[in-house]
């Protein structure tokens, strides 16, 4: 990693390669145009395994540096052998994985000083929306609650960091906003 | 498993345990209404991990088989080491895992046969947003597509089960319709 007086690596996070990627960025702006995908494969009953590895971006086909391969199940208690976290705990997870992210950028480019972020993410939902049961019930969370903790600098600071971070985040936006989807089906 | 004549074992789901299930929330909607959770904790940079256990339903604080722990962060090209797949790549993998859930279940209860369920899950993302650059383009994904290839029963069948599992998928209604999210912040 690259290091200079004016922009070290803070938080883990490398300012320098973070400013040269917003120039880089201001200059062309196709660069920023991205796909993300995953691959999903039924393994059993509500047992499935997705692979995340390619992905689109900067102008070009990339790589994750390793396959990543991750596992979603349903517990015992919603009729699933538990072989993985359920798919809206991984939405979960990715809301506060994120936000933190964020957040450790936002403070290393304010130069802002974080020692520790941890947070709780916790979603109600009703299951009589997706068992069919209720009428008016919707299937998925009725709120989500994200608990954060931050130890470092001046706690006003790390609060509008913690803005800061759900006004610029993805997931903050996909999950408070909602995303069109498509989906096309092959049978046969 | 338990299998009845009537209820067997389809596709992996215990369809006599599926219906039981139905039948006791009917019985009392109470059980219904759970909550789930992930802890997250910063790592370093954009790197994060959760950790996925508890969680409250059929009235009661339950906990998964194991412990689940995932890694988020970013890839090189945005300023990560690439320790685990992004937090957007986490809400594709969680859709993608949701609707094959209930594409095993609904098939099971409607005693279709299903051999295979493959998905490919792709997000378009212009990052102009999170970067804060572009003026009216959003943070998270534009439009979010799902690819399945399903083998088994009748085309026409297997397609209405994909419907019906979009029409009663919690990520799904998440992801397509939005939640409410509350943040709280203590720093100090």
């Amino acid at each position: 990693m690259s290091m200079t007086a004016d922009n070290p690596v803070r938080n883990g996070v490398d300012t320098a390669t973070l400013f040269a990627t917003l120039d880089a960025v201001k200059g062309n702006n196709e660069i920023a145009k991205f796909q993300f995908r995953a691959s999903n494969k039924w393994v059993s009953g509500t047992h499935s395994r997705s692979t995340i590895s390619g992905f689109y971006g900067a102008m070009q086909e990339m790589e994750h540096k390793n396959v990543h391969v991750v596992d979603a199940d349903h517990p015992a208690v919603l009729v699933g052998d538990d072989n993985g976290p359920t798919p809206v705990e991984y939405v979960l997870h990715a809301l506060a994985a994120c936000l933190t992210a964020g957040i450790a950028n936002i403070a290393a480019a304010r130069n802002i000083q974080l020692s520790e972020v941890e947070s709780t993410v916790e979603g109600n939902i009703d299951l009589l929306g997706i068992l069919g049961i209720g009428s008016g019930v919707r299937n998925g969370f009725e709120q989500i609650k994200v608990s954060f903790k931050l130890k470092g600098d001046d706690p006003e600071k790390l609060r509008q960091v913690v803005q800061q971070s759900a006004a610029r985040s993805a997931v903050y936006d996909i999950v408070t906003n909602g995303v069109p989807v498509v989906i096309d089906v092959e049978a046969g």
